[in-house]
């Protein structure tokens, strides 16, 4: 039996996705391939919520990151990189091994950053000098969705740095408004909410963003998107695309489409109570204060004493995949997704199965209260 | 109809590869992938002809160019890159961009760099100042195989230089012998002898070359070759990999290894030979000369008056994909793969539909004389 996949990334590929990802290869420098190119990157910006062109490399989500990097900033550029988990981690790290001077904002593990301190950090530079603000969208870490409206507005109020966001958790599974918000970058990836298999990488810019890429002076040539974008006025790309995964993303922008967006973003809010309701009546600690829990990933503390290991393997043996937690929180969480193709119901057989599992680690606990909770969350 | 392709990349990808492609996904942190990791590594040794680890990302096969680059060399360093086609021309442009010391040995486009111009080129430095020699193994915009193992002998009987090989054209369907030769660092791709879709950067580096990676000094981070191997020796990457090209790829090595990887060789260079003879008996020349003809992919000059491009539509329209010539030669030329799983039979079919297309255009030619000539050449 194929077993369910409920780790936050690589998320399940419904059959037609997969099914379009199997289709005979077509060369890339041909005109099927322009059409091609030109549909999904169409398709893709109502999700980015912007105008502005979408670039395709064949790359993770870590490479898109990278390249919001090397495009935008110059050595010894100060930046302020939000950190509250693993992702927020990764961006700093980025950025610190391209040369930038990186100054953490960071929160506990779980919380987010309140915009308030985003505004204290910045007034403790000259204006002008910071450069970029990092925010991470959702923390795919931890499970926690960061106040984007409110971070942005005081990034752009309180500075003229470029604001750059790691949504590939978020994209396509909430709103993101990158032109509404004022957003200078966002970087996505293709096997989160988008429900394609991992390998592309997927980034926006605005025009300002645009213009710093003129100024930026970090090395640059595969990430480059400048050549990105001079080839992709043609329906071409600099170098070989992953010519499979985008037949993949293609197809899956028609079910979001089939789906529609208003209603792939509820049913990841309702999924995301699913999940919360369900583990809070497994006993379970939701990680992430409720204001601010994600829509898309859900961090669950296990109760003193049981190994987030041993949880993952006999859910393993049921046939269901959660991830463990990450850092500090490795054996002490499981990760639970609701992103991309994942359903309610698929929700509701993890969250029997968990049950399950604690019951037989001799908790007192019932899966089936579990699922009843989480079937009234999805009512609601 | 499937069309032909008969492209350099990507390939055509066999039905059992586009079977495995389509599975469903898997988590990159569970032992599923761990075993997958170790499986496609291992396997994928005798094609790099080392005992090294080979490492891939997720990445076209210029990401693994830059990866040699950044992991390798620090700004300033002095290399020689050996430039007789576009991709030659790719490697220095990356060297470039990350600020190396870039002296170009160029040859004419069909030909290739002879090893004792390589020898004069070194002599003219000081001991110990050339860093790197960069070979394009297999020039796929000229259809011209490198003296491999007589540039790379000369290379280290002159300089202390890391030699850097290019290989993502030949390897899989000529032998590298990385080992052997002495070469420091291979790099290739999945989409062309590898029978895989596009998406996949690969590459392995010498004890030397791992040495190397402790001094280099340009700024990395995604393709840090010193973290994929830290994973590695646990079966997994540093992010997500692309875990459905992964399938393919291990899919596609049980084929090669089924056909054998001798057999496979000997299929190529039957290949090369039959498309060469083909296109003599259709008066096309054949831009590499016969000493230099590559095994994986052949450029025929087209004659006076024929534009590449009316020739690559009228194909098209008969349910046949060839690629154009490159840079100067875009509409003087064509290009025809016969590299990964394309046949013998299927370059039959080729040329019998460039042979009409190309009398249809007024030509004094004859299809059938043209298939004949490859026939013969592939009973060789």
């Amino acid at each position: 039996m194929e077993p369910l996949l409920l780790i936050p990334g690589p998320t399940p590929v419904p059959p037609a996705v997969r099914e379009a990802l199997a289709q005979p290869l077509i060369g890339h420098r041909g005109p099927a391939f322009v059409e091609l190119y030109r549909r999904v990157t169409r398709r893709l910006k109502p999700l980015f919520g912007t105008e502005q062109e979408v670039l395709i490399f064949p790359g993770s989500g870590t490479g898109a990151m990278e390249a919001a990097v090397v495009n935008l900033f110059s050595p010894g550029d100060r930046v302020i990189v939000l950190v509250a988990g693993a992702f927020g981690e990764r961006f700093a790290a980025i950025a610190e091994a391209f040369g930038l001077a990186v100054d953490r904002l960071e929160a506990p593990w779980g919380q987010v950053v309140p915009p308030e301190r985003l505004r204290e950090r910045l007034l403790t530079y000259p204006p002008g000098e910071v450069r970029g603000v990092f925010i991470t969208h959702n923390e795919t870490s931890t499970g926690a969705l960061s106040p984007l409206e409110e971070l942005v507005r005081v990034a752009r109020q309180e500075s003229g740095a470029l604001v750059v966001v790691d949504s590939v958790s978020g994209l396509g599974g909430t709103p993101v408004a990158m032109d509404r918000l004022g957003i200078d970058c966002v970087v996505t990836a293709s096997q989160k909410c988008l429900m394609s298999p991992p390998g592309l990488a997927l980034l926006a810019l605005s025009p300002s963003a645009w213009q710093a890429t003129e100024r930026a002076r970090l090395p640059r040539s595969y990430w480059d998107v400048q050549e990105a974008r001079r080839f992709g006025e043609q329906g071409e790309t600099p170098y070989t695309p992953a010519v499979s995964l985008w037949f993949a993303l293609d197809r899956a922008l028609d079910l979001i489409e089939a789906e529609g967006l208003e209603q792939v973003y509820a049913r990841h809010r309702r999924m995301g109570a699913m999940v919360r309701a369900g583990g809070r009546a497994l006993g379970l600690e939701v990680l992430a204060p409720e204001a601010h829990a994600s829509p898309t990933v859900t961090c669950l503390l296990l109760p003193e004493g049981l190994d987030a290991g041993a949880v993952r393997r006999a859910l393993r043996a049921r046939g269901v995949e959660v991830a463990g937690g990450q850092g500090a929180l490795k054996s002490r969480a499981i990760r639970i997704a609701h992103m991309g193709a994942i359903q309610p119901e698929h929700l509701l057989q993890g969250l029997l199965a968990l049950g399950e599992v604690l019951r037989d680690q001799g908790l007192a606990v019932s899966p089936e209260e579990a699922v009843a909770a989480a079937e009234a969350a999805q009512a609601e």
